[in-house]
């Protein structure tokens, strides 16, 4: 059974149960009880445990039949938070999946090992930057990728507010950008990957990923929940790796309400199929995340599931080139630290690129 | 220039002020200043206005260039609530388009008057249903179907939970719904319309609405979030209707962040080209929300927008069979009413979907 572990707010333990007995129906088969008793007696949820949590919360599980989900992404994430996100004081704070529904389910077809290969770091803390701002023409954000990858940056990709606007169209920017990279690389010996940008139209992505591929890329940045929860994996059936941007996502940690961000990040993101998650790191522009809380999603990340490869934690939004030690310090050395914004404040990003590759390279044993 | 109105909680009118302008950068060129400068002064969201709110609030106004969002409706998203997201206590209440930015966006290809023609229904509301639960065979769901046909339901609609589970598989369920609602049209002379639920891989999407048309339906129910904010517009392209179900949409209305229902279903969901937008109606089983917050979506959907076409409010999620002059009362005639469980609930389901269509044919003049 596919069991997952909510909050639920609710004024005694009576109030909880009924609470989540309204969400194992709701979630599984929506109808009122004696609607359809055969499929009913088969696919309601069940609740399995009712527990007190904190004050007026109880911490309550139901299980689920995992034929529900089948290996639909887009089923998997409406079964976890779909219907159930219009009720309010629901919040999700655990998962766990039977092997065979894990087995069923993308998950990463690269993950950490594959990330590693093809950057050729084989223990160090990799390291991932981006070309920016939208508005810049292709010579300039193919001029940027260059630098970057002269300094040898792991992976440098395009920023997530970059798709196809006219001064730098999608198809033309991932060739030169691509071409900027390689030819980087020819000259320093480096190893840089491209990870252009691909979210836009779906029916249009097919297109997208055949220019990708064309020009030689090997991974892609998407934005996963505009795009689509299956997007991972559908790119990945590309045999392309899949770093997955976390925009839109805030709207999933209410306080009370959503999906705790270890579970959406370090679980739900990985068994959807992306190789590198980014999040938004603490002490950053962003939330008011502890580093504890970043640690929770690094574990689930990289923590075993079945069969599932390890997805490799990118901590965001605010990393200062500066304390890249301390950073791989909190976080390990399975981690790639993205660094944007504090390259660009420096007045030589290139030199400021390469004082982080040193460093992280400084960690290969 | 796209505008855009948030409530910030903020200290005082500097804070607010500073909130602002700190999105306005996050949300177009996402760099620290000076780092391009020429694309910056184009590109920067500017701050048009700033003004008190409730006690701790403040309104204020960004306006963006349209460029940043051209005709790309995962970019639009993006923009309105994408990394804003992950900051907390920001809520977006109202956009206003520029004229070229509407005419760049899909918007409903059928909407209203397009539904209505297909429906054969001049002015009266409109009524749908929903063939459930998941885990029925496919000869269950297809009798289910003929039978609301028979009835009269202007739609029947898979359940969004429906996907291409073993009991129902996709492409075998969607032919002989559709055959059965075909079947009880030319016993009845109705003009039922079937709308298989179409979310799913997205790699797959393709063959799932070849064998929607090869079936012969007009139509389709997709659940817009999971499956991925351009799905509306894709599959618009096909000259196929799109109902957008609103599951997962939830995580979007928290009190003090996020979107506010009436612009996420009135207006996003509209614009990305939904030519119904099935919303939790007031008194339901979901949220909270009054009478007022659901007139609100149905007057977004379809006030004059550009030359957009208005999409029909269809709301859902607890209306009772027997009262529905109460509803048509309250939302006016364009309106589609959907009624699932209510009738499922009834000894003889085909009965009370009669009484239900009697009712709604007696509004048309």
């Amino acid at each position: 059974m596919l069991r997952i572990t909510y909050v639920l707010a609710a004024e005694s333990g009576a109030a909880a149960e009924s609470r989540a007995r309204f969400i194992a129906r709701e979630q599984s088969v929506e109808v009122p009880q004696g609607t359809a008793p055969d499929v009913e007696a088969r696919l309601v949820g069940q609740v399995d445990a009712v527990a007190p949590g904190d004050a007026g919360h109880w911490r309550v599980v139901v299980a689920y039949e995992p034929e529900l989900v089948g290996g639909d992404v887009t089923q998997l994430f409406n079964l976890v938070f779909g219907n159930v996100s219009l009720l309010s004081g629901v919040r999700v704070v655990d998962i766990v999946f039977p092997e065979a529904l894990l087995a069923a389910l993308p998950g990463p077809r690269f993950g950490i090992a594959g990330l590693r290969e093809s950057c050729g770091a084989a223990a160090r803390p990799l390291f991932c930057t981006a070309a920016k701002p939208v508005g810049l023409d292709v010579a300039a954000l193919a001029e940027q990728c260059y630098r970057f990858a002269r300094a040898g940056a792991d992976i440098v990709k395009d920023d997530h507010n970059v798709a196809n606007q006219a001064p730098a169209p999608f198809a033309e920017r991932v060739r030169r950008c691509q071409e900027a990279v390689q030819r980087a690389n020819q000259e320093t010996g480096n190893r840089t990957l491209y990870f252009p940008h691909v979210s836009g139209p779906l029916s249009g992505l097919d297109q997208r990923l055949d220019t990708v591929q064309r020009a030689g890329c090997r991974g892609v940045l998407v934005n996963l929940l505009p795009q689509g929860v299956d997007a991972a994996r559908s790119i990945g059936t590309r045999d392309l790796m899949v770093l997955a941007h976390p925009t839109m996502s805030g709207v999933f940690f209410g306080a009370e309400h959503g999906i705790a961000p270890e579970v959406l990040f370090g679980t739900l993101f990985r068994v959807a199929g992306a190789d590198g998650v980014i999040y938004v790191n603490a002490g950053g522009r962003f939330t008011t995340w502890t580093v504890d809380q970043c640690r929770a999603i690094n574990q689930r990340l990289r923590a075993s599931l079945g069969g599932m490869r390890p997805a490799l934690p990118v901590p965001g939004g605010g990393v200062d080139a500066e304390r890249v030690p301390y950073w791989v310090e909190q976080y390990g050395l399975d981690t790639m630290l993205l660094i944007g914004a504090s390259l660009l404040r420096q007045p030589d990003p290139e030199a400021a690129t390469r004082r982080v590759v040193e460093t992280l390279r400084g960690y290969e044993a």
